[in-house]
């Protein structure tokens, strides 16, 4: 069992922030575009691990988050994974190369179309589409999604796209 | 590391039902009120672990909940624990007992006044006083806090009592 954070960092232009993971050894993102994140250090909370992580991978300092939805993924491959799933929109200082791939803004309505996980697409569409916060429980079997939970509830991963 | 969940499940008497820990071994809130919870099984969900905990310990089934806030407890007794807190007003079911502690229904304004945990009074100030949901950080050394972060920033306990 893990605990992560993932923030999706917006701008003005209505993009968001993507990494294309492409630099990390045995990378399970490897090839994906994903948002800034990773594992909780020691002792950390959850917005501490989502400061630290963010200027570690782009150099900006958050000046404010919200946090939109608990993610659980379940896999036959992974141990089970609690991410912290956040949106930010105001943050300081200038954009550096990451370690762990390329840098790059994309615009929200394109990133559909990049590789990205199945299951991201679900999340995207909440982050887009509503305020409320969500608990989503995500199930893979290899690198397919075979269930999704939405607060509680089965949804069918087709009517959210 | 460990997940977590807490429940103040209320009733329209403005009460929130409590366990007073009695009854089991080697417990570390023995002899404390707490709310209604315990850690995630594999592979469990927050809202999952949630309803379990809170039928196992009750009998009760929620049929709506609001995650209220995120608390990181550090210690140098215990592993590192992320305690999902959630109230809940709207339920079925009735009560029963439960095998860790005696259950009773408490007045809110009164619970400060039983043995609780010196963070709990923080964050039940907190379910109190706020809606917007928080990321509380308590640090203790052996059962004395010594360290409190609300939303990363540092607060004296006094200015929440």
């Amino acid at each position: 069992m893990k605990n992560t954070t993932l923030c999706y960092i917006e701008n003005d232009n209505n993009d968001y922030l993507m990494l294309y993971r492409n630099k990390k050894k045995n990378d399970a993102n490897a090839g994906k575009w994903i948002g800034i994140g990773g594992k909780f250090c020691e002792n950390e909370s959850p917005d501490e691990c989502l400061l630290r992580e963010v200027y570690e991978e782009t150099g900006l300092t958050l000046l404010s988050w919200k946090l939109r939805g608990i993610v659980t993924f379940v896999s036959d491959c992974y141990e089970t994974e609690y991410m912290f799933l956040y949106t930010a929109s105001d943050w300081v200082g200038e954009l550096t190369a990451c370690d762990e791939g390329d840098l790059s803004w994309k615009k929200k309505c394109e990133i559909e179309n990049l590789p990205i996980w199945e299951g991201d697409k679900i999340f995207l569409k909440l982050l887009r589409e509503q305020n409320d916060f969500f608990s989503l429980k995500l199930s893979y079997e290899n690198e397919k999604l075979v269930l999704v939970l939405l607060n509680g509830k089965r949804i069918i991963s087709e009517d959210l796209q």
